[in-house]
């Protein structure tokens, strides 16, 4: 059993930290964006790894729970606790620091508080890539970042955040530092505990400090809107894109026209790229070395895919404007469909190869459960989708209370049936754990609860993310 | 405490195990090939996952260990057991399925037992490239390649074993199959069992089948040889060719003038790329996508360097052969240090920055031990160096026995001093127990100790390889 954060707890932490490790509990710390949980508990925003090694230690010895909190922009509730004991709320606000840029290595280090945005700023000064790219970069740490493997537009070619962290630094659920600030790119001395703690999403240790990869800027980019028949010939057209372009190709997304719908029903107003709007569209952007010209082998791509009726219609960006613009659609759809208010939301992937029968078989069991919208859009190259089922226009989410349960377990079952994942770049959290325990290989499940029970024996980190809360002390 | 597999240990698994699954104890399962350590057990060869996992439990219930044996190429002897109780060498060989190529995602499956060449042709019919590449391929199995987390020459472009798979399936110390043979690239569901398996040399799980990436096959390949006026100038033109030339570049490779020495005194022949064999060399290798030439590329990066002083003569391979003949003086040079015979050999990482001043460095504290040569060569890019120690020319290795320790314990301390690592690529195994006890953070050992403890609480996984035979059991 855990104990509250109470008076005795926090004043006995006050001895020990300064005073500016302590914040008010404001909404900032425990509403979720989308207002669909709420937690609680007590900040605490240390100055160090050292000081957060303190606090571990405290809660430790008081067996109080921590929630480590990020940016707070979590779509599955990892960084809100709202039941058990009343946690501590560790935020890493106060260390923020970039501490190295080598570009010679490529190689950033930073604080596990450092804001992505700020952490691409410091690659852009010395001509470098941070390519870790999404929608909340302005607010999301490094630290909830690694913690939750995030994805975001890039992966295709630079891989989700575990791939661009060379090493972490953390606190164990001891509260002793762990120094694993690596900057090697080859290291096989022992098990690979940076990527045990990567994704474990604050339950396994706290980063306190990441060391970054970075890549070579591209010395050109292209983009390109591609209308195309059918999802399977944007299945097609994505391996004809890497036999032309191998690994230049940075975004591949798939968009259906009922985003597009969306942002004319309710904005943000966007240029839409076509005339009239096709069924189906590919947004491809790649990033090329000198030497290589972007728009034609864009071009020569469009003609090939042409020819093979890949696709139908096609605009290339000939500006920085019109690159932005294209962007602005495929970045202004997650803002419409909250405009238009999801009964349900999935972050799924399933094999590349099965996305077209994916698509054709959700609609078909959705459609038995009444007249829904189905906006499906995403990091098609990576086999990622964002399925998101709304009512039909003029009704709202609400009307559909009743059968949210079904659709998502209706849309989860088809893709743990075709083999694919239920949280494909969002996490667990506390929103999907009985999905975790529903669909996850028993072994898996075995292995997860010993490990954290090993690291972790008296369940303070975090808990109820991931596992259920009393799953550690199995 | 371990048991023996004793002959009553053996006549049970004969009941449950096919005839075929029996094979005798060769040199092929005991002997290290440079000959330096012996192993002994009973060898098992499982014909399927699930025959794996029946040997498992077996020698769970009596506390009998297992070794894991993939192609016995390892080179700390991890495949090796000649302390503690005799164990069963388990051998994946009769599991040498391609179980599955899937060119439309980039995937192939295969059986843990698979041979890498074999895996390198399926990929090739089906036009698809799987990067992994070193000189034992065509003895390797996937299984231990994983297991061993190997990295080999494409580890700058494409990434070591470990970012190449994408799912395994594995036997855990308990005798169950934990399926987990993902093809996703996006899958944040949980903690990362996958990564956690890789690398941990068989003391966490035997690899029974791994879901690999596979990638296009670039357009067309472009190999140089550059004289660089020393390792600083090395690493500058790698920052220069990693500007020009982007993800393209797949190899790049350091050698000393002594590797070729070396070629020169005892073969094998090979043809020297320059009439007058230079201090310092890099051999880079690029691979192209259509519209890109490889030739004018490299042309212009020694265009470039040579105006920067950073190259000072230089070999572009204008057709296959020559291109062989490059790539066949690096790939010998492995075998010419074997027929010299090296006092101590050490496959090290450094921060690429630091390499330079490793050099300088390394050579000095050694030069205090005595008339000595280094042979110092490898993979620059990813910081990852084979730097091996050799008695002066008419000298024996065993002239200078009371000095490898010595000479080891200095080039690993300086490696350590240098934030770098004493096993980049091949592994702890039992070779370098010692190392990881003297040199890794307590914490990370303190984790490893708790991970093997919760997944192996009787320790039979290859006991005493990574972690001493004792500390699972701590």
């Amino acid at each position: 059993m855990l104990n509250d954060a109470d008076d005795a707890f926090l004043s006995g932490l006050r001895e020990t930290l300064p005073e500016a490790a302590f914040r008010e509990t404001t909404e900032l710390y425990t509403r979720e964006s989308r207002d669909r949980w709420r937690g609680r508990g007590h900040v605490v925003a240390p100055g160090s790894a050292e000081e957060v090694a303190e606090v571990v230690r405290a809660c430790a010895e008081a067996r109080v729970p921590i929630v480590p909190f990020g940016g707070g922009t979590g779509l599955v509730g990892g960084q809100l606790s709202g039941e058990g004991a009343v946690p501590v709320i560790l935020t890493l606000e106060r260390m923020t620091r970039i501490r190295e840029v080598r570009p010679e290595e490529n190689v950033l280090i930073a604080d596990g508080g450092a804001v992505l945005a700020d952490i691409h700023s410091a690659a852009e000064e010395a001509d470098r890539l941070f390519p870790l790219s999404l929608a909340s970069e302005g607010t999301a740490r490094i630290g909830g970042l690694l913690a939750t493997n995030a994805g975001g537009l890039n992966v295709l070619r630079y891989g989700n955040a575990r791939a661009l962290c060379l090493g972490v630094e953390a606190v164990t659920a001891e509260g002793r530092v762990w120094h694993g600030l690596n900057r090697l790119r080859k290291d096989n001395t022992g098990y690979d505990l940076r990527d045990l703690i990567i994704g474990s999403e604050g339950t396994l240790g706290i980063i306190t400090g990441a060391a970054l990869r970075l890549f070579p800027r591209p010395a050109a980019y292209g983009t390109a809107m591609l209308a195309v028949p059918s999802p399977d010939a944007a299945v097609e057209l994505l391996g004809m894109a890497g036999r032309r372009l191998g690994e230049t190709i940075s975004g591949f997304e798939l968009m259906h026209r009922q985003g597009l719908d969306f942002l004319a029903e309710t904005g943000p107003e966007v240029t839409p790229p076509f005339a009239e709007t096709p069924d189906w569209m590919v947004l491809v952007e790649i990033g090329t070395p000198p030497g290589m010209a972007p728009d034609e082998a864009l071009e020569e791509l469009f003609a090939e895919a042409a020819e093979a009726e890949l696709v139908t219609d096609g605009v290339i960006a000939r500006s920085e404007a019109q690159r932005a613009a294209l962007w602005s659609v495929r970045e202004s759809i997650p803002e419409a469909n909250r405009r238009i208010g999801s009964i349900s939301s999935h972050d799924i992937s399933v094999p590349i190869s099965s996305i077209p029968d994916f698509i054709v078989e959700g609609g078909k069991r959705l459609g038995r459960l009444g007249n829904l919208r189905i906006n499906c859009f995403g990091h098609l190259g990576d086999g990622n989708l964002h399925y998101n089922v709304f009512p039909a226009r003029g009704e709202s989410r609400d009307d559909h209370k009743d059968i949210r349960d079904e659709v998502k377990r209706t849309v989860h079952d088809l893709v743990h049936e075709m083999q694919g994942s239920v949280s494909a770049e969002h996490g667990v959290g506390r929103l999907k754990v009985d999905d975790l325990e529903r669909y996850a290989d028993p072994e898996k499940l075995r292995m997860m609860r010993a490990i954290k029970s090993a690291l972790d024996p008296q369940g303070i980190l975090n808990p109820g993310a991931v596992l259920a809360a009393d799953q550690g002390q199995r």
